[in-house]
């Protein structure tokens, strides 16, 4: 995306975003800052963000990159304690995928390990130091990036499925506990493919109309940001997502 | 409500409200209209719809109210037309309720049947007769008001929970026939109590805290406008709101 | 099926089955016909029961068939009591169908209705008759054949799933209620074509392998047997059952 | 339990148990030993088994215990060859359980990921070293235990329900692929405390009529043998066990 357009004034508070990637975290990156948050990003190769904070710099915006491993709980808490001593903290998004497709016997125990680990593990670890930092204030959202295979197991599907349902059942638990706390937990169920080159370049294969079939990652980030502006009498716990396309 | 603000210049679309009734359903007209749009309303006696219609068109919007019955196939299709020749028709929303609770021996064939009609066939009807004059546009809204009781059936609810486990249904089978078309179908859960005068004296009976217990019409409505807003990648079929203190 | 084996000695119990047709609702009869039950069996058109009731009788077994429309709230009444009168009510099972599939905008209000008068509120009427002759005693089992097409509505299906969802609701709704109460209320899915040669001509048409894609009547039956053998510290509410080569 | 009936003669077939621990567990390898099955019982400390194998063997059965940590793949996958080595493996069984309860903001990295890989990751490396040795026969059964928080995340059961969740997706994803292969994947949900002396107390302490509240672990196993004698036309991949008693 070109032009990013930041359309508020500054505000004193943060979000930090957990797997701030190149599509759909860099667009939840774009949208917060846009209305005037600090956007704290992290990713494993936390030099790869500088375009994008730089962007946003550009267009006015404040934004800051760090290299995280989600997975590494002190990683994740010094992350979260640094953007809350910037501006306090009011949203913390988790957006880590990691999708693999394996025959049963064919997936390794390594595999299904890092899978959980990366898809489930850091998402608790980041949902934890978040609520850590904002329950005394009541106040805050955190939201978890979901998917289809969240909700259901399909064939080769062993590792991934178990960590998209586990991190669902993390933000379920957490939702329960912290809603009557002020804390507002979502999971948003991603159900189609994100318009990603490796995406485009599967439906160019396969014959779809790649123009229809793709969810835009900036209608994920509106979708984050209609979540986090609801008001604390109606809020949503889990939506979905999907192109008008798309059969289900 | 009162100071209904028409924050939009008139739009040349319509927007049919089954069930218009005091609180979601005029909530929903308010919103609607705020936006510039031709609020078409329809309840059993279209002369309580009077000082809404009024309201509307004192700040500055466009209302009509009707009688409708909308178990009645004839109705329900003139009420459609007519809205559709004043102006096309853009969004249909179904807010008919009829909440009992009854033990199993108790339901009467009567009561069973009755609260099928008005829970479900007429927002089977509603969402046909909506799908009619949209689809040859392929563009449009159908969205049906859901309840708790439309995923999970209890002990007293046979005759509600069927009704609204039936609706629910229709609007699935509807989304998945529809959405390739153009037309985007949403059901949304409802899991609380709505604040109405009814709900309210049984909150203050209970000692819970009502201000606090409360789903605001306005918040249903909110949600309402933010799902006809998604852009067509990114359609969200059923979402649920409740308060951040209820217990679910 | 020749050769029914009645395998136990007369039980001075009774099991009423509504939507007694040629395969399932036959299989269900044999099943509880062989351990000693009579069997009291109802359809639209009591003759064609009549070859069923005699090869019972043949083998040794005792059954009734009468012509029944469950639509009627009287004449399912008069069936439950007729059945009681005969031996102590133990089981009650629902078994109508209604599988349709039209075009949403070619569903008629006609069919709509007619579906969920079949498939559900005759299901109803059957639930509620039979745990009022049950509840006295609190003793027996009350249960639903149920189709995938109750958890999910799939294009084309407003009706029929529409009607399946309802069933399904008032069988959780009893069940919660009664369950207390020493009734076992149960839902069951059956998530594949059944052995009739209605489906067996599609499979033919569609060059399946049709021995090994359809369920049997007789394994429906034989889960209705186990569900009712459940001692009251396990029972199942709600399974489902499918070929092993079904995808699903 | 004393007095374990040994109904039938040896099969040539064994049974794995991963988590063979006083009850559940103790009360499956009782059934399938009762069936003239070789039950091969592991846990973390074998000696703990052998009261239990003394008792089968008293019995007439077969039945041999081992010490096993599930969480390590090269101790998963000598157990299964054991068994298939003495017999072929016909049914393998995972029932560990690791229920805790933490606020969301004291469940530690450490308790997360050691639920995780009790409940989940070592059912994931029981299941895939069980279908290894089953797959090349096409035959076979794979069942988990599950509980309700594998459906519902709750408040404080972040780890807990995450696990369970996760384990539903394994035994989910492993039935859709294996089951067409031949391979019947199952998983049981558990909607009630089983009869232990530590549930027993907690009923006690909370006046509860303990001799109705609670599902025997002879009814689990009871349940297990019925789904294994399932015919591969009519396969149960979940379904779920309460007392009557039990609010749901």
């Amino acid at each position: 995306m070109t032009g990013t357009v930041i359309a508020n004034p500054p505000r004193n508070a943060s979000v930090a975003i957990v797997g701030a990637g190149d599509y759909i975290g860099a667009a939840i990156a774009r949208r917060f800052a846009a209305e005037g948050y600090l956007v704290f990003m992290g990713r494993r190769n936390g030099d790869k963000l500088l375009p994008l904070k730089q962007e946003i710099e550009a267009a006015g915006g404040r934004a800051e990159a760090r290299t995280l491993d989600a997975r590494e709980e002190a990683q994740v808490a010094a992350f979260i304690d640094e953007a809350e001593a910037a501006a306090p903290l009011e949203v913390a998004i988790f957006n880590v995928g990691a999708n693999v497709n394996f025959p049963f016997l064919e997936t390794t125990a390594r595999v299904f390990r890092k899978v959980w680990e990366l898809a489930c593990f850091a998402g608790f670890l980041t949902g934890r130091e978040a609520a850590r930092v904002m329950l005394p204030r009541r106040k805050g959202s955190i939201f978890f990036t979901g998917a289809t295979a969240g909700l259901r197991g399909g064939s080769g599907y062993a590792a991934f499925a178990s960590a998209k349902f586990g991190i669902r059942a993390v933000a379920q638990s957490a939702a329960r506990e912290l809603g009557p706390q002020g804390i507002h937990v979502a999971h948003l169920v991603i159900d189609a493919g994100v318009d990603t080159e490796w995406v485009r370049e599967r439906l160019r294969a396969s014959g779809a109309d790649e123009e229809r079939a793709l969810l835009q990652p900036s209608s994920v980030a509106e979708t984050y940001w209609a979540l986090h502006r609801q008001s604390s009498d109606a809020w949503t716990f889990e939506t979905e997502i999907r192109p008008s396309t798309e059969t289900w």
